[in-house]
């Protein structure tokens, strides 16, 4: 039996540069909602040359809606298309599906950033850029893999699915409609960023609008009307408490290392419209994570009544009671068996390329894993290159190191899963 | 000596029903920033009925500029003139000069207004409507007491101006120029809605912006980050308390009614830029009250060092200070004597048509008057039919009746102060 391993390493070491220049080229291509097609064109450029089978299309909103776990805050994905490229395998064997999303979150306020946000900077080993780590590197891992496989003759038994997928972050809606197009595997993994840990469980999280009301008043008399900021103040210390009450009840050991493993995060306030005048009205929006375990219906219940019991403190909200919306997105948690194959396969892979077993967790944050295995009944996993720390925040990047390490397992994983065929 | 009282009082009986259909037009005409020209049209029309000599002009922002009192968030008053109707006395007398405001503050959120907040409806005794109080009934007062004066035949000494201005509500841009074009006068009142009370003394107010820094980070894991909502409630507190201290200082007995003689008012707030992301930066507006005896200076170096004090509680803001800045309007203190002829003419024409002695207070929100009397140096007194509580509220309104009164007490105070000619 060949020495796959050791060929693999040699024909990484060989590719390196290849390999960051491609992860470069994403990160240099803005893919915000709605700005993902440069990014995709290269993508499509990269699977032609693998000479995969390749699938492009826009999704359809309207077969979209009739599903349950659809949310977006768009009225069509015109110019926004998913990518799929499918490698046959020989039959027999299982299929792997290796999903990542394209689009990135805004870079934020540009002042906290060192570099200009999409320059792809290669400084001390990393590459920096806004979706460097979340999650174009991981991306870049899964086409290497397949390359590399490739490239050394490996035939494998079961099919391999490569899914290049838009509005992860807004909800899933990309995933969604790989799942309704047909697209079904034996196992998947989305190399979001794990900092390397192998994520069984993902948290899930829903978006909230909530809108404060007060009575307006001239600044001058503030004491005669009744300030919806300061309503807000006291709404966002009890949605503290409710954080606090939710996480006390988490007891999962992987969530051990995880400070809060279904964080509340208040992310926008926008309220009142004169400075001289009292605020009658403030909202705000924000994410609450869903435990794996947790039904999304259960934590709307549990919000709700939370919600009312602020008049205890208040009686202001008895009379102005605040207006609650789910809106604009959620993402499905996911939850695999750390005994699944899956995990086994993934792990020992690990392990062969780092010398250690891989520490194993629950994720502090959704993907599109939610939608994979309870939409798509595919089981999921979540392990990656980029680093959790980072995503979201200016100046993101990602370790080279990482995203080498990362193919070489995940190549593995590939192998082992869907073995090679005579 | 003819009873002009009685001969005023009979006439505004007659004319009640002209009065309340001017005041009526007046509110309907929404007056709001940049959109005062239709109102102004009214106003004109009336003064030309009145044969007044006229005076309208846009003001000459370049001109404004050059003062240090200018403020305003506009950059040409074009299409928003001001309006000034001079009646000559014949001589020997002392001037007076009637100034109001003609813009209105925004209607706020529509779902609390019970009719639409221009409609001028008469609903058990008031008018109701954006402007009725702040300040067009005044302003309609001022209008009929120089009609009765004129229809009963009464020719006076001094001169009466009548000022209809425009950016009172954004620091005062509209009296300036009046200032700035030469009108002069030896007293001046002004109807702002202060429940026929006299305010001898007006809080002045300044608009502040402060910026409080975060950190971005997903909101998943959103102990990475650093909210700035949550650092911006902290440091609303900590002016919460800057509140209480500069209230704590104010013993003047003339503010012994007011709850806050010079509040500070969060008007506005805006951060955050997504829902599942930690919010990096936070915005927000608001007024501060100047005392009538403060330097505006000395507030802004109050406020300075207070900024700086915040970091004891929390040293995040010794590395990431707010940014503060004082911008788009401020409105000078005003001060009179309770001593001051004018306020004792005032005082006798109030206590002769009300049959008690007026209450003489403190206001506790800036007006005109500030510039009136700091640049124009001219007295200035406060004085209207306006319900203060009502200001910049919905469902704002205005009695008739006081309407009425006002008029009657304005006319006798013309009649005393500019004295009647031979």
């Amino acid at each position: 039996m060949t020495n796959w391993q050791g060929e693999i390493q040699s024909w990484l070491t060989e590719h390196k540069y290849e390999i960051v220049r491609l992860l470069q080229r994403f990160v240099q291509e803005a893919s915000v909602q709605r700005d993902e097609k440069y990014v995709q064109a290269i993508v499509i450029e990269k699977l032609r040359q693998l000479q995969l089978t390749i699938d492009i299309w826009e999704p359809d909103i309207k077969e979209l809606r009739k599903n349950e776990a659809f949310v977006s805050t768009r009225t069509n994905f015109q110019d926004s298309p998913n990518v799929v490229g499918t490698l046959k395998g020989r039959g027999g064997g299982k299929s792997i599906l290796l999903n990542g999303h394209i689009d990135v979150v805004p870079a934020g306020d540009l002042a906290h950033w060192r570099d200009e946000p999409y320059s792809g900077m290669v400084r001390d080993g990393n590459v920096y850029g806004r979706g460097s780590t979340d999650m174009k590197g991981g991306n870049v891992a899964l086409l290497f893999a397949i390359q590399a496989l490739q490239e050394l003759g490996i035939l494998l038994k079961g099919d391999v699915i490569f899914q290049s997928v838009i509005e992860e972050e807004s909800g899933g809606a990309g995933t969604l409609a790989c799942v309704l197009r047909g697209y079904k595997a034996d196992g998947a993994i989305i190399p979001e960023p794990t900092s390397m840990k192998i994520f069984s469980k993902q948290q899930g999280s829903m978006w909230f609008r909530l809108t404060i009301h007060g009575r307006s008043a001239h600044g001058g008399t503030r004491y005669e009307g009744v300030s919806a900021i300061e309503k807000a103040m006291l709404l966002i210390e009890h949605l503290q408490q409710l954080e606090k009450n939710r996480n006390a009840r988490i007891v999962d050991p992987l969530y051990k290392n995880t400070p809060i493993p279904v964080p509340i995060n208040i992310g926008t306030i926008k309220g009142g419209s004169w400075p001289s005048s009292v605020a009658d009205e403030v909202i705000i929006e924000g994410r609450i994570g869903v435990a794996p375990h947790e039904k999304m219906k259960d934590v709307k219940e549990e919000v709700e009544e939370w919600l009312k019991k602020i008049s205890v403190q208040d009686s202001w909200f008895d009379f102005h009671p605040v207006d609650l919306e789910w809106f604009g997105a959620h993402w499905l948690p996911n939850e695999l068996d750390t005994q699944h194959p899956l995990i086994s396969s993934l792990s020992q892979s690990y392990e062969r390329a780092m010398g250690h077993p891989p520490t194993i967790e629950a994720s502090p944050w959704g993907t599109d894993g939610g939608i994979l295995s309870q939409v798509g009944k595919i089981p999921t996993v979540v392990f990656g290159p980029g680093v959790t720390e980072v995503a979201h925040f200016p100046n993101e990047y990602i370790s080279i190191e990482s995203v080498i390490k990362a193919t070489e397992i995940i190549a593995l994983t590939i192998i082992d899963w869907c073995e090679i065929a005579d």
